[in-house]
């Protein structure tokens, strides 16, 4: 049995992170009556806890009689779990509204709290760029020009839904330059990151019972969204050119691909299969979200521009973020798309939370203005570059028994294909134990993967670390083997 | 026939705003083939903008065949409206995607570009704080320490979906001060808005079908909204009390209320119906969602507690924003709820975009534990009075054969009830022109308005300017008489 928890070790009460989610498995069903958990040893080394924290919060659930211990055999959820007991009666127990809340709190998310502070010394996490590469001095002078200019112009107003005038031509301006992408200004919604201009797009064009195809592997979240929009969400397997299109059932209407990196694999999708994927579109009447994921920093070889330049039907929702190129904790991003779609978006947007806060949207609109963006993707790209070619040497060198890099073309971000059997639970936890914190394919598949692997974030990794960390790793590596 | 059109004077593309609106009213069905438009006239009088905008508006569709003129007798819905001729093929025509797109293009979102920018000299527009007040300096101040603690804590990571531990402790004390709240920080959620906790509070409480209950008058991004997540939505009376209790339907799930300040009639909701209320939501089961909108600026009396605060079920989700005492440009609330609501909402906000930006989160969390934001309430408080008392004394003096006050409590806007039939669309269009922005309050009524009233915000005008431009009222008042 897997059990999906993801403890942040930087945020405070592990114990209570712990306890919080194996309820909400019970509560939710995905842990049945009887089943049996894993051993705390087990469990403590997944998570990178400690044994002590994992029994604490297995004691605390037993004394809630949600689990029980069984000397001998194990820890088992209860029998017959008692209803939850809260510090305050919860809410309208008659209505249903405890049924709906109670399968919002089960949603086991992944990457909740991907923080590793406190986590490794070397960290090989995904997803998150180099935080000592932020232009922090630039950045800092635009968002005194965005406050300057919010007082000057809101005047205690809200603003467009769609975004500020003058953030939407930058994006299009960018977008063009760095990623073939056609669209005006007015074709550019400006929203929270690359997981609101899904949000607004599932919200719009996803009805209860209607199929979307994903990718598998592939980005839980879109695929969590998209269910909890109520679609009937298909996983679509990948191959070394990307998505295999013949795969998608006829009848999705929505199709969420990476072309420019799949997430997690890293591939980009090849020019043949981009034009079958973009026919199969028109034939069936289907909406492409083009989700640009980790696009910038092409590292070789003529860059791949997006699909979105290539659509000649208007078929393709391209979606996007500076999460990547400037810092999660911004939450910027874009949805670019025809006119239509982006008017139903918007008046979506306005309820949602009617628009985003307009100073950081004045500060980024200077920012791309101004060259900065563009500048500081090419101080990145030099970064990334250097621990991309030294992950490619370390993985063709010494960890070739064991691993074979996935090719990319961008981002910061690769896996790493198991060349043979592993026992993964033990390499992460041994790797862990001296202090490299290592991450697994399998989570990203819905399905069960077919190949074991990692996933080497190589945002929050010195490139002078890079040779040392995988050296420890070979070590684990010919222990486990040995 | 009433058409609901908000034009943005300050946007450009004055034409292009009006042809969309109609378009999306014919094509949602709001106005029938046939129908008859007003004369552009009346219109642009009612919207403050040029005939020759109208016209040429009107003139443009008729060109695409939607509008027809007939001289002599005005311009009608064609009879045979042609589907619409967009400039890129729209999106997966087959696939029912284009009839959803349609649907949310067509949503008329009431105050969807409020921005009064090139509106009347002086102004009644409701929801907009003094942009004067506004703390520039301090909150400059607050936004540098943030842009250095996200650089120092982020470290290039996503935030927790919750929000700021600072910012959900610092929210918790402030609330407990200023309205009773009784709330832990783990009870906090920090949202963009108001209108986002109310987003995702409906997208994990509200299914298909459902029955919740609003107020009549009520506030309208709120209906629609909860009509978007598939509601059944009833509009329940209020009186001089506040909401009716005994007209909620049993069935009702979901009762949203604003018990400090109505919206949009201003009077708190009295402690009777308070008591009632909790009742009724205890005995049904149901959840209520107490939006503390424009709650703060308490005039006189005994300051009226939040719903939350004498709320011993815990049946009480309470949703509030710092868009009146900051700035609504922020995009910054919160909600306050039992911690399983919370922890559910919480995966809500994730799914839907992640968590707010962390660097303003610390700017606010700073602001507030400061004392800042105090202080800044202070100030407003005293200018608002001012105009509060102003208004009070035209209303009780000069308008007083025309108007009644509706009393309030606190916030920056009241109502205004006619005490006669007034024509009300002559009386906007002639103060407009004498360069006074007046607000119907029929608007805010999805079942149609008893008796006729302006809602008068004095958030944007001074106070030296009410008694001058409610004397150029009086005059428009007198002439209509006459």
């Amino acid at each position: 049995m897997e059990l999906h928890l993801v403890v942040d070790p930087g945020q405070a009460d592990l114990v209570g992170q712990l306890c919080r989610q194996i309820r909400g498995l019970i509560r939710g069903g995905h842990l049945a009556a009887g089943e049996r958990l894993p051993p705390t040893r087990l469990l403590a080394a997944q998570l990178g806890l400690s044994r002590k924290t994992v029994a604490e919060a297995y004691a605390r659930l037993a004394y809630e009689r949600l689990l029980e211990g069984r000397p001998g055999s194990g820890t088992f959820v209860a029998r017959a779990a008692p209803p939850p007991a809260e510090p305050r009666p919860s809410l309208a127990s008659e209505s249903g509204a405890d049924a709906r809340i109670a399968r919002w709190r089960a949603l086991t998310l992944p990457l909740r709290h991907p923080a590793p502070q406190g986590g490794a010394r070397y960290e090989y996490i995904g997803g998150a760029p180099e935080p000592r590469l932020f232009p922090h001095e630039a950045w800092r002078r635009c968002m005194q020009h965005g406050l300057r200019q919010d007082a000057a112009r809101s005047r205690g107003q809200y603003g467009p839904a769609e975004g500020l005038p003058e953030l939407r031509e930058a994006i299009a301006r960018h977008l063009a330059f760095a990623r073939g992408v056609r669209a005006e200004a007015s074709e550019v919604l400006v929203t929270n990151g690359a997981q609101q201009a899904l949000d607004l797009l599932a919200r719009v064009l996803v009805e209860p019972g209607c199929t979307v195809a994903v990718e598998e592997p592939g980005y839980l979240q879109a695929r969590l969204l998209l269910q909890a929009q109520g679609a009937r969400v298909v996983g679509v397997p990948v191959d070394a050119e990307g998505l295999i299109v013949e795969r998608i059932p006829a009848e999705a209407r929505l199709i969420y691909v990476t072309p420019a990196h799949q997430f997690p694999l890293g591939m980009p999708m090849s020019p043949a299969r981009r034009r079958a994927l973009l026919a199969h579109a028109q034939r069936h009447g289907a909406i492409l979200v083009e989700d640009d994921y980790d696009s910038e920093f092409r590292y070789e070889g003529r860059p791949t521009d997006s699909l979105q330049g290539l659509d000649e039907q208007g078929r393709v929702a391209f979606v996007g973020s500076f999460s990547k190129t400037l810092s999660p904790s911004l939450r910027l991003g874009y949805l670019v798309a025809p006119r239509p779609l982006i008017e139903a978006v918007a008046n979506a947007k306005h309820l949602a939370d009617w628009h985003s806060p307009l100073p950081a949207q004045w500060a980024l609109a200077r920012f791309i203005a101004e060259g900065e963006l563009r500048k500081h993707i090419g101080r990145c790209h030099q970064a990334y570059a250097r621990r991309r070619a030294l992950l490619l040497e370390q993985l063709a060198g010494p960890l070739a028994p064991w691993f074979e890099a996935v090719p990319i073309e961008a981002g910061f971000h690769m896996a790493a294909l198991a060349c043979r059997p592993l026992d993964m639970a033990a390499l992460l936890s041994l790797a862990r134990r001296v202090e490299v914190g290592l991450y697994p394919l399998d989570v990203f598949y819905a399905e069960g993967a077919p190949r074991q692997g990692l996933v080497l974030g190589f945002g929050a990794i010195e490139a002078l670390d890079i040779p040392p960390s995988l050296e420890r790793v070979r070590e684990v590596l010919l222990q486990l083997d040995g």
